[in-house]
């Protein structure tokens, strides 16, 4: 069965189990996902994009199908160029879901470019970049919610030498 | 490109607009799409399930692959049977969701059966069959809203010989 | 200043002081306001129609501009029929929005009428007719949650003969 | 340390493991928790209200500090006869959340009577006893969301002899 | 029929056609709108104040009874002031209607000022000033999203001399 | 009875009479609350750390069993630190709702620490600090909102000598 296309946009600042989880899910609807990360620089991230590019890349090494790219600009211009079939987002919670719907409509009505859902793992609803950090940046233990990699990068950036 | 196939289930009592523009975006993201119309006595359709299959294999009736089946019992079982790859829904509103996510993570936990989630074209988020027989119940005109083989059975059913 | 007409359509099975509230604060806008009074025999309300509507006046009649009216059938028909300006309804909870935006935009495009929100005052948002009745069958003191009249005629039907 | 007690009431119709882990949970904070099922014939429960006694009984005997009882009437006033602190409930979703802020609002209003919410586990997030009884009726496979009683009895019920 | 005032608020950074169908359904019940626009430094306008005022009075010029101002202060005084009945806004989603929500009881609270909230046109509700920014950041086109007078600035603002 | 103790945590920037109900229902509950006032400079602050410590100490001193402290880094360490039994928060409106139970979430795997939420008092519900601050920035009348040492400060801070 040939592939269709995913491309799974995001910070990625740093990518999480919840992320990993929607990444092999996706891989396994359409059987290539290109986790794409976005610079946003207004969102002043913690790892420089790449360092995020790098370890989207390290995690997702052993996933076939699953490719790393970054984008700059317009998400569905990237969506085309890329010869994708969609888009593919995670849905946690409701504050999610208004702004992802608002998102979604946006990309169909200006490019026709659809955005299909898959609901998070219930054991990763309350997962999320920004929170994931703060925990980490108190000395708080974020393993099984990250995966090794990012786990040893937090402690290096919050902790020092290690 | 070979197809994947996507279970798209519910009461259809009757099928409308906004189910229709679902059914043909996921037959472009999936390739096939089987419309699995429920018994669901307990909802107390109008449409007796014979009518409500018959309506959707007509007004499906121009789209490639999309086939349309009843299926009792359980939903997951029905997918498996199939051999479809996914269970597809449409997204409206937050109440949709609350409930829809539920359902797919119970599905998921029962037997590995993903659901994907398309969000509904703004122009029929209002949209719903119940809203749709209680407005033509009373003689509201639905035109635009259902496809004009529901229409037709609509002004049969609330109004007579005509 | 002449007045425009609102149409505040609902089963008011019984009225209560959150209803009160919202007739008051729309008469102020709209310097007129229809209650309109709905049959809803699939709600099995516990007051029959006629009782609804006895309440509804005589809980409204020191209020100038407000009229008690009951209406079957379509209440876009029934609005437009009134020569009003405008559905007015009250909004309390989230689950609330969700049901009323759906029934706003529907009631927009069958005929244009458009339903203009009040939210809830804050001592009355956990109010409703039917929490107030299941308190009211209990035992429980609904005094200063539903005019007099209502608590009175709640006591009669549900603890007999006083 | 004395105990104060905690009324979880609820239909557990039947019993989930999403509520023997609230009743864990509420145990740990008050020392002392009251399952209250509730008659509730309005919505026309699979097990009577003996046998939910029963199976609450049996699934909780093992935890200290746990007793099941059975209420009638409203709430509140068993909440005093009682002499408990406060009612305990679970928080699942954003349409529990409307639901239950409003109950809590009135059980405050009537009798000072408070509501202390936990959020559900997210591991039983998706789950409910209306939920798991659809389930079990078509031979879907619920271990590891209820008891072994549970489990065992909803298998009698829908599926004969064994 | 004499006019009531009804205000209506925000940054406009710029208006778009949500915004213009707001004005004129609000124009249509009260006769007469205010479009008050506030400076709102805190959220780094695109356009200047003074730009913004006169995008919304291009924008607004063929309706009669609609006027554009700027306020700065308390919005309840600015109403007062302006002698209007009442604020208008208009009503996306769930998260819009957990804030509004909050500040019309609050203004209420404040100044007994009166919020009448009336729900976006579905062909909007996925529109708003940020987000049609950030497409147009990008070179997405957002033609039908906003006014024509809005599109040329936006183009000169993000893509030059043209 | 012995006591537990409860750790309320926030930025309390100021303290407002919502903050203050629920401060005095949860000590009803545990016996002993400590309210944790947080650095949190990223939200800049209008009252320094020690202020927001000064004031809620000054609005609290007349409840027995009511302690102010301040803390930082992780909050789960904190109550531990403290042998508290829980974290308590208040519930308003749905997008709290799904914040506070993603951090609930954590909270509880990080540590096992458990959050007890209780709904606002309605006539409290549209209170925030933030909001205070706002309309108290523009001259409005906050009286009612927030205790007098409070409403005393905001006057000193917007609008000078006194």
């Amino acid at each position: 069965m040939s592939d269709r296309i995913a491309v799974y946009p995001g910070t990625f600042d740093p990518i999480t189990n919840g992320h990993l989880d929607i990444i092999e899910r996706a891989r396994a609807q359409f059987g290539s996902v290109v986790v794409a990360v976005s610079q946003n620089p207004s969102k002043n991230p913690l790892f420089p994009l790449e360092e995020r590019i790098a370890i989207a890349k390290e995690t997702t090494a052993g996933m076939d199908g699953v490719n790393v790219d970054s984008f700059e600009g317009l998400l569905v211009d990237y969506v085309r160029a890329r010869g994708a079939s969609a888009l593919v987002k995670g849905l946690r919670a409701v504050t999610d879901f208004d702004y992802e719907l608002q998102m979604a409509q946006m990309n169909y009505r200006l490019a026709g470019v659809e955005t299909m859902f898959l609901v998070a793992n219930p054991e990763y609803s309350f997962l999320s970049s920004s929170l994931v950090k703060e925990v980490a940046r108190f000395g708080g233990d974020v393993e099984g919610m990250v995966p090794p990699e990012v786990l040893r990068r937090l402690k290096d950036r919050f902790h020092g030498e290690r």
